[in-house]
């Protein structure tokens, strides 16, 4: 790994820069992005954003007034990234070409020429604000608008135990350069469409619990989904459900997927692992989050991943 | 109005305080309450925190490991009352005997002998950190936390428009003090019993449309309460639902009360004042989040409320 000092300067000496997102981008790897973008280009160098999925509405202010330009890359940084297999397909082109990879995830395995992976960081773009900063290119409120969206929404707004005294001070930084964070934190969190009421209404009809009420689990099936007309984009945020209700210690969502395939993400509290329930179907995450697809009719999956949370509800006890 | 350093004083000047805190308590009434009387003993001074209602089970870590004295008061403090009637039938007896009075709101109406009322603090619990730091007490991780509650709640986790940089830069010291925040926030913001669960799904079932949906609308009904067997402190954050629907400009819940009575919450994006159309029925508020009481069939009510509604929609376009 190298010193943040190292990637200022090699940003530096350095132009025609492709900065890659990870697919399924979410705020943290577009918000750094284009962050950096930002920068790079107020350092008057050429800069472009890649993503191998489509960038959801929600977030095209984070490019407001970005110009689009076409040049061959020189200098090619990852941002968000843990996986090469991540970057998605379209971007697989340029996984032997990292230049440079910022990153905050502790699993990271890519092998760039330069690697800077913060785990302490609540966000990818907590160290892209260290970044600018070291590089003293002023923070304009739309790039700081940027780094805010990054890290509040992979804090879920400061509420995760990710949070640091640090990305408080960070974010009071932005709020003083004049983000309008209550803006951005309506458009993350508290905006829905009529269809994902819709689709909520769906799944909590299909809340059961077992084992005492030890575990909870909803479902999301492809005619529920056909049936709210929901986007797929809007198909998120499930997972935390079922875990958030009072005695829950394993918390379950099934979503179909094609081919008689599920889905299955699970959460934990402290008392049961989550990545130990997911390996038993050759899934893997972390303890309390944790993930795996299974095969089957969807009552078989339901029974088969209750029967591993009973054998760990019970080891716990 | 007087200065916080003459709040400090009174306080170091006099001893057997009752805090008192407001009715249907929330964090940052509690919150408050709890950092004051831990400072105040810090400062070996006698305290106590009376409160109209009882506090529910997931604000009793406030108290945590506190004494509860028995004395006759020779100074009173009021903290995040806004109105004397906020106080409820068993405080009422103080109130025409309250010495300092400590708040955030701008319509408080509070007529104590020394008053300090800061509209800009997110929380009255910033003004207790201020205050805390004043008396040069040190702040302990029970007394961080209690005022980490405060302006958590009272952010909606630093999510709401009252939200400052200094709120952040508050936040930032008590984590670095301490403050178990993912704990906290997991407490308020992310643990709903089965009970809340069912109610949802009941409450979600009544929502309608009306104008093109530009206006939502719920209700509780008191049926819906006794189905669901939830307890009353969970009857809360309903009113925040119907205004996160995409497009929606007027988000309104409806609960039923006593006799025929039914609270009305109006909650409004930029383009239309909450305060007005609740006005209109005696009651009032903020631009953003308003209530009023209207009396009549639930049926008569929603269509009274519809069609202020439809008013101000028509002068907003």
């Amino acid at each position: 790994m190298v010193s943040l000092k190292e990637i200022a300067d090699a940003l530096l000496e350095n132009d025609y820069f492709y900065i890659l997102t990870h697919r399924y981008p979410d705020g943290d790897t577009l918000g750094s992005a284009a962050a950096l973008l930002r920068a790079l280009n107020k350092m008057g160098k050429h800069a472009k954003v890649l993503c191998n999925d489509e960038i959801a509405e929600k977030f095209e202010y984070l490019f407001d007034c970005v110009k689009d330009e076409d040049f061959s890359p020189k200098f090619i940084i990852s941002v968000d990234v843990a996986d090469l297999d991540l970057l998605g397909e379209k971007l697989s082109v340029y996984k032997d070409r990292i230049d440079i990879c910022i990153d905050h995830h502790e699993s990271n395995s890519i092998l760039a020429k330069q690697c800077y992976v913060d785990p302490k960081a609540a966000a990818t773009a907590e160290i892209i604000y260290d970044l600018i900063e070291l590089l003293n290119v002023d923070i304009d409120i739309p790039t700081a608008s940027c780094i805010y969206t990054g890290i509040s929404t992979d804090t879920g707004c400061f509420k995760y135990s990710n949070t640091t005294s640090k990305t408080h001070k960070i974010a009071a930084r932005l709020l003083d350069i004049g983000v309008d964070a209550y803006k951005i934190n309506k458009v993350m969190f508290d905006t829905k469409s009529k269809a994902r009421i819709e689709l909520e209404k769906l799944v909590m009809d299909t809340l059961e619990f077992a084992f005492d009420d030890r575990c909870a689990l909803i479902c999301i099936t492809s005619d529920m989904i056909e049936k709210s007309k929901v986007d797929d984009s809007e198909v998120e945020g499930f997972a935390s459900i079922p875990i958030c209700i009072d005695g829950v210690l394993v918390g379950i969502t099934v979503r179909e997927k094609e081919n008689g395939l599920y889905k299955v993400s699970v959460r934990t509290g402290k008392e049961i692992q989550a990545n130990l329930i997911c390996e038993h179907f050759g899934g893997g995450g972390h303890k309390a989050a944790a993930g795996c697809s299974i095969k089957g009719q969807l009552d078989e999956v339901k029974k088969k991943i209750l029967s591993v949370c009973i054998d760990r509800i019970k080891e716990s006890v």
